[in-house]
């Protein structure tokens, strides 16, 4: 059995393994940089004492896998805690050619080799911190009796709008990818499962080039039903983003700090909730920032970022429910009450729109009346379906798991957050 | 707040909320039958007592949903654990239309009307059920350091075969679904991220109308580094199924024999193993069957029923490891040992194959010549390439949770165990 390199104990025979990330070559003696998924260690090679090692340490390259069976001795000539391991024995499980990138190249130089690109502590770092996060986040879920489903991706029409989606040849007929799991959620409160979550990829056929978008990402869904309001909603959201926070903060908040130098912060509160109108008056008296009119029936860009200042300065909190958007600029599905105002909200992070979350219209003739005014009864026809037969009334949203993670990393873009990134002009590896 | 049917304390008012399963109105008082996802609870509403209340029950439907506030009492007139619900206030929140299937209609009729289909008993268990099965499984792997990813379901080429592949229209190409995440779990240990899992989508554009065949179904995929056989792979496995059915036997163990009449088996012992040879002689010699030489290659779907049946007489297992396939029957990328017999298995439960693992080949030369054998060097050219740089030894392997779910409630095709079945015929809804 192989011991992480992180809990390797001073001067006990055991076997260690992973890659080379450096090798020297001095007059005495060969050092090897070793690296597994839990840290680093020096290996050092007498050449007078182990000649035999010597000759196949100068076989590998960088890159390459070994394992080597030895100790851990402290020592006080080595940096990084002064941990130095000593080989016995060396097997050598893969030799690596010349890298083919640096690690300091572009970002999509470094995509065409992802599998290299990703040794990186760092970027190892992120898919650890992922996994604890949605990890976090089911386990909330869990807690308040969500269930979790698999919907469908592969489905009989284009969905909600009938753009930016994508077309497959499905046998002798055409089928779609889902571009959310947000209709076979709301199948799932008529189906009376109440409380459901779904974590899967989404698919969105947008030539879309900003540090936010991408043609396929993983999302985080969330629909449940009896809820009074939207703010049921919001309050939901609002713990199981704290809940998720506390815990990426306990297991990995000094190591974000040191690698990302941010902090995560768990909110203490609730968070503060403006109406749009309201935050366009704010962020006008405050930074001068204003647009014309139309432009103010949703936020823009410069608008999510001032809300988040503003929510900052105010409230001393990094997230902003903002509520009350424009009819004409939510989905068809979205509640509306009697002045006809969408029961919904989108929510702000660190100066980004994370989450659009509603309650849903689950009255049919309302619904059928709200699609057919967007022009999209015919397209959604199947879905109006769900409401026909009884259906409670319901709420959710959706996140982006990979957009939450850019945000709380403070990485520049999507594709360093991706396992693999896909992009209009990216589809490899 | 509403409280659970199951839930309801004795003369303490509350609200309940739920679907209608049935309305009776008679002589002096009208009964409804209401269900929420915990249980059922006849709710009773006298005429002359409560006039302004009959005339809202009279309203309903079967199928509709309604709130009520009131509270439960216990009466020697009601069957059901003798509890009745006294309303005080009816909310109705959605009207049904007469529903369009009956309990007991063929499956593929119920399959078009799912969302009302689903809403039984049964069936909203057996998602519970899986939803507790996905959720042991993900906790094994996580106590296990596994990191969970996601990989893209949008791919370049058609990988492993190119048949069996359905096309995407990626705006000016052609991209192909994932038929597994095979190749992207293994660029992960490339990428010395050591151990993984990911739980998402499969794709497979095959013409199969068996009861275990769907065109998408959910995965469960695990890929680890630094084996020395694929012994270790058997053994992970072995451990992981054993946890997560006995946490499934914990939490629903009883439900799931009242209503399937299934016994979770919780297995005591690692798995029985044999090679493919020896199961063929065993199963000629104790149960007559025999098939032609150049069948047994490979298993027949008569000698997976009749393995588990060896396995439970000779080793009370529900499970069996069969193990020593021959070359041509495996894929390309498994490890041969010195007399080219492929490092891997498969699993089979009740009667049918649900695993297939394997240590993988990991050094770029043999893998290559392996590929090329089968005449798919140029269809994996991108994924060799993740074997130059540098890979430890690793093996993984996948298995179908919606497969996993039907055997373990002895449920008759995935078409039940889907939350919505794709199949050849069935894109809807």
């Amino acid at each position: 059995m192989r011991t992480y390199i992180k809990e390797l104990e001073e001067k006990k025979y055991t076997e260690i393994a992973g890659f080379i990330t450096k090798i020297r070559d001095t007059k005495y003696m060969v050092f090897i940089m070793l690296k597994d998924i839990t840290g680093e260690i020096q290996v050092s090679i007498s050449k007078e004492e182990k000649p035999e090692l010597i000759e196949k340490a100068l076989e590998c390259t960088t890159g390459s896998v070994i394992r080597l069976k030895g100790e851990m001795v402290l020592s006080e000539y080595v940096k990084n805690g002064g941990r130095e391991f000593i080989p016995k024995e060396i097997v050598i499980e893969s030799i690596s050619a010349p890298s083919p990138i640096e690690e300091s190249a572009e970002i999509d130089s470094r995509l065409d080799y992802r599998w290299v690109d990703l040794r990186t502590t760092k970027n190892t770092l992120i898919y650890k911190i992922q996994s604890t996060l949605i990890r976090a986040m089911r386990e909330f879920m869990y807690q308040e009796n969500f269930i979790e489903i698999h919907t469908p991706k592969m489905i009989a029409t284009a969905s909600e709008s009938g753009s930016e989606v994508f077309e497959v040849k499905y046998f002798d007929r055409n089928a779609y990818l889902a571009q959310s799991p947000q209709f076979y959620k709301q199948m799932a409160m008529a189906a009376g499962l109440e409380r459901i979550f779904e974590v899967g990829p989404v698919f969105r056929a947008e030539k879309s080039f900003t540090n936010r978008h991408s043609t396929e990402f993983t999302g985080f869904d969330i629909e449940f039903s009896y809820i009074d309001s939207y703010r049921d909603v919001m309050d939901m959201q609002e713990r199981l983003l704290t809940y998720a926070l506390k815990a990426v903060e306990e297991k990995y908040g000094k190591e974000i700090e040191e690698t990302f130098g941010m902090k995560v912060i768990v909110p203490k509160d609730s968070f503060p909730r403006i109406k749009l109108a309201e935050l366009y008056d704010e962020i006008e008296k405050r930074y001068g920032y204003t647009v014309e009119d139309d432009e103010k029936t949703d936020l823009t860009s410069e608008a999510e970022k001032l809300g988040c200042r503003y929510a900052m300065e105010e409230f001393g909190s990094e997230f902003l429910f903002v509520t009350d958007f424009k009819p004409d600029k939510r989905a068809f599905y979205h509640m509306r009450d009697e002045e006809g105002i969408p029961q919904g909200y989108d929510l702000l992070w660190r100066g980004v729109e994370i989450t659009t979350g509603a309650q849903r219209e689950h009255r049919y003739d309302i619904l059928k009346k709200q699609a057919k005014e967007k022009g999209l009864e015919k397209d959604v026809e199947f879905y109006l379906e769900f409401f026909k037969y009884g259906c409670p009334p319901h709420g959710g949203f959706g996140l982006g798991v990979d957009r939450l993670t850019m945000l709380l990393l403070n990485l520049s873009s999507l594709k360093e957050t991706e396992f693999l990134f896909r992009g209009p002009n990216r589809l490899t590896p």
